[in-house]
């Protein structure tokens, strides 16, 4: 892509608030009301801290406690709630800047409206080579059917388009890129993939499904140096606006991986980054004899690789172990074989670098835990094994998460996002194991929340109203869905900081406020622990610190 | 490759010195007979300098001048010649590292000889699955031909066995190896590369040269990570020895960019290296959008990109204005078309990407100063642009090396390895531009000097000898090969200097000992600007200090 910088509006203030923020002195921050929260959900509160030259919090303070040595620079919290900076156990770091250099039909609630804004933007950007796109949605349209290539054409019939299904399993081409791509009704559909075909017809229809579609993607111009700079900057202004100074990129690419180096020896990364990379090959790549260093004092490691195993659910690519409820005769695309997994995971335990096996259907789930089950006998020790959206479980299975410290990376917002989907796929008698973050817990599994950004908005505030309650952000299904998962406050604000840490090896580093820890917080507008799912959604992030450096405030944002 | 750790000797002796050096504190360094070199090979004398915390020199003291303020710790230099660390202008750093972990015959006079330290190495290493080498030579063994697979069966019939040629473009494959690459009589030479042949018959005889070495190459298993990073290990412990602070990196792969990465993350890195990529892309993929910072305390820059004009003598590929004098029809083999080069230049360029363009052939110099000089309209500003070896200029093309800021980047100890072959080449009517260091130098070019290791020695003292003498280590030819392109003592030190310091944007960090700059320098058992040739081959390089530490001390090696 060559896109024109799209420089999003917080990071001038960002800059501009680093230089205003002392840097490397003690600090004092009092009077706030803080909030520490441990892995197992314990809560402690404090009303100050102080943080020392390398940002780490030296000491916890209470109501009235003086700092046991004068602090020079004091900073007054206004009474404020402070808990830790949230860590998002699972997004897609480059994705979501990338994103905020191309289209984004994420809010579109039709096809005609969809439509009507790629017309807009061909139309304003005359000169690119292509029309890159996301966030299209067929079930928010409330379409029952997959949009085609003609309705693309159009509105852009000179240029290609291109456009990634919300999930990121699934693309929408006009004829002008599935000519681009070579994909004509002669194509076959490659293993692992779907070429949607018009009815009656081999002709491709215009969307194409997990491994088909590289065939156009890998067409498409690839991003600028500049571009994943400039990227890598909103992604972070994003993060920051909502709270969140740490995540786990999962699939970094080699690519992505020295956009991060580019960033962090420029002292221009600021989030914290632990990383997984997109393959067995690009881990050794990076990693060499294993993880990184943690590098630029706790800013970036990479810890290990990200395996896919199935699709998701959208686009029936996720497998499960009988038909989809609502196409039957399919059980979904494997990515990988059972062989295949166990090898890819035994030669990234071998040198100790980390393992995180996207899994959506009870199929996959089942196959996931198995294999770890088969591999921790060989490789034992601390391995923290992760499956990344443990969605569609088998109640039978549910209890083998408690087993070789297995880590279940979950995404509380999908449950809302998918429940009337799923219930469509699956029916309601296969849900007894669907987004189960209270069984996996109290099977002693440990939690690591994300928001899966960008395929869900940037928004751990609204996963942790999803968490407590499993309703939307209108309130439904009133009650909640499945409510017997729901889990409480602290559990979920637990999941979404030192057990996301925990599930990258961070922990002593940063995810709670500790004495030791990276001074990572955020100020908000209202106790989380105390607030309704709805005022939990309201609240806003006032300010973000990382390493006792404020990094975003809201009254300058 | 699969190999048992060889460590180098001198390795644990630097790990152990380095915690006897006191980090971090002023330094004086008093009683020394210091050489300041500038690039113009102006000579400045000192007794003593101070090294600050950070490892850069605050001041050079006169005979009898006291540090302006007090300094803690003070060396006493036993009244040693002091000259600046060399900067080693050529190298290939990874290929020296892994060189010291396979079979070495680069030593070897015969061809016997060779085969029989073969069949001694496989029989001491029965579990390796390819016997890999290098350093061989025919012309060095007066075989007068190259040699076969059929030899190599006589004592290897069991496995691949691939051994490089001493200047690395050609291989020597048994008929194992053949097999593996997939090399038969119906092989076809791949454009610019060539299979040689046995007479009378397609048939492959075992040598690939150049472009068609990959066919082989390809199929051997890479080295671990943990091998490449033992083998930059080594190569620094063979560098340290021998007084190299410096070097700049021709042909940086991804693999290796990363193994010095590591290195630096984990303070291991101490030489300086000036890495130029293998490839446009391998250039864009480290360096994005320009080259990358000064990592590690000026320890690491990603400069450009190495671009591959031309084969080299010893094998006929170097491209010549007419044809080879000893194989008439041949003028060697292009790696590039004219397009192409310029192309991957502007590429490089317009990021202001540095670029070393190889080229040893006349008809290859040409065209490098051709293309640089058509390029300098667009590309204005400091570019200094290289031409890498630059060992046979048509007399008519030297003046051009003093237009644009060119630099030409020499080997010396190539002139004594090749001249008795060049004339067999090339015809003693051919010679008038052949490692015409001094005709550059005078013609207004920028000389950086440099080892070409593994290709040659790690010494570079035998290079500066060479510089000042044009006569091998016999001595020979008396009076030196083509004496009028000697150059003087300084020039040749400055080359060796600072001005492969130049050459690769370092001036003001590196490769003189100026107030500012970093403390890297070494102490010889005698003065270099006042031994004879044969005396300064003999120089023992006492200590190695780089950024006013000890990394290197002959009395524990």
């Amino acid at each position: 892509m060559n896109i024109r910088p799209i420089i999003l509006r917080g990071s001038a203030i960002v800059a501009a608030l680093l230089a205003a923020t002392p840097a490397l002195a003690d600090t004092h921050i009092d009077n706030i009301e803080g909030i520490s929260v441990n892995r197992d959900g314990s809560i402690d509160r404090f009303a100050g801290m102080v943080v020392d030259e390398d940002g780490r919090i030296s000491e916890l303070l209470d109501f009235g406690d003086r700092p046991t040595r004068d602090i020079e620079y004091r900073v007054d919290g206004e009474g404020r709630v402070v808990v830790p900076g949230f860590v998002d156990g699972h997004l897609h770091l480059m994705g979501l800047g990338l994103g905020t250099l191309v289209l984004d039909l994420s809010q579109t609630n039709s096809l005609d409206e969809a439509l009507s804004r790629i017309a807009a933007y061909a139309a304003a950007y005359p000169d690119r080579p292509w029309i890159i796109g996301r966030g299209w949605n067929q079930e928010r349209w409330g379409l029952g059917r997959f949009p085609t290539a003609a309705e693309l054409d159009a509105v852009v019939p000179d240029r290609p388009v291109w456009l990634e299904r919300v999930d990121g399993h699934a693309g929408w081409a006009n004829t002008k890129a599935l000519e681009a791509g070579g994909v004509t009704a002669a194509t076959t559909d490659p293993s692992g993939g779907r070429i949607e075909r018009a009815a009656g017809s081999r002709a491709p229809s215009g969307v194409l499904v997990d491994a088909a579609m590289p065939l156009v993607n890998d067409a498409v111009p690839p991003p600028l140096p500049e571009d994943r700079d400039l990227a890598l900057h909103n992604a972070q202004s994003l993060l920051l606006r909502h709270g969140i100074t740490a995540v786990a990129d999962m699939g970094t690419t080699v690519e992505d991986w020295m956009t991060f180096r580019r960033a962090g020896d420029a002292g221009r990364l600021q989030v914290r980054v632990m990383s997984y990379a997109d393959s067995v090959d690009s881990m050794l790549l990076i990693g060499g004899p294993g993880p990184t260093q943690w590098l630029y004092e706790d800013r970036l490691r990479l810890n290990g690789v990200k395996l896919y195993l199935d699709g998701a659910l959208g686009s029936r690519g996720a497998l499960l172990n009988a038909d989809y409820e609502d196409d039957h005769g399919n059980r979904g695309l494997p990515l990988l074989s059972g062989t295949q997994l166990r090898n890819l995971m035994s030669r990234a335990a071998l040198d100790r670098f980390q393992v995180a096996v996207h899994a959506i259907g009870d199929a996959a789930n089942r196959d996931a835990l198995q294999a770890i089950e088969e591999l921790s006998g060989d490789y034992t020790g601390d391995h923290r094994w992760r499956i990344e959206h443990a969605q569609i479980v088998d109640p039978a299975d549910l209890p083998r998460f408690g087993r070789h410290g297995i880590i279940a990376s979950m995404q509380p917002v999908h449950q809302t996002s998918d429940m009337f989907m799923a219930e469509a796929r699956l029916g309601a008698g296969r849900l007894g194991g669907a987004y189960a973050w209270r069984s996996i817990l109290e099977a002693g599994g440990t939690l690591a929340f994300g928001t899966d950004a960008p395929v869900e908005p940037v928004d751990p505030l609204a996963g942790l109203a999803v968490a407590i309650s499993r309703t939307n952000a209108d309130g439904e299904p009133a009650g909640g869905w499945r409510p017997q998962e729901t889990i409480t406050r602290e559990q979920a604000l637990a999941a979404y900081t030192a057990g996301a840490a925990y599930a990258g090896f961070a922990e002593g580093r940063f995810g709670s406020l500790a004495e030791g820890e990276r001074a990572d917080f955020v100020m908000l507008s209202a106790d989380p622990l105390m607030a309704s799912p709805q005022q939990i959604r309201d609240i806003r992030v006032l300010e973000t610190w990382i390493a006792g450096q404020r990094v975003y405030d809201f009254a300058l944002d």
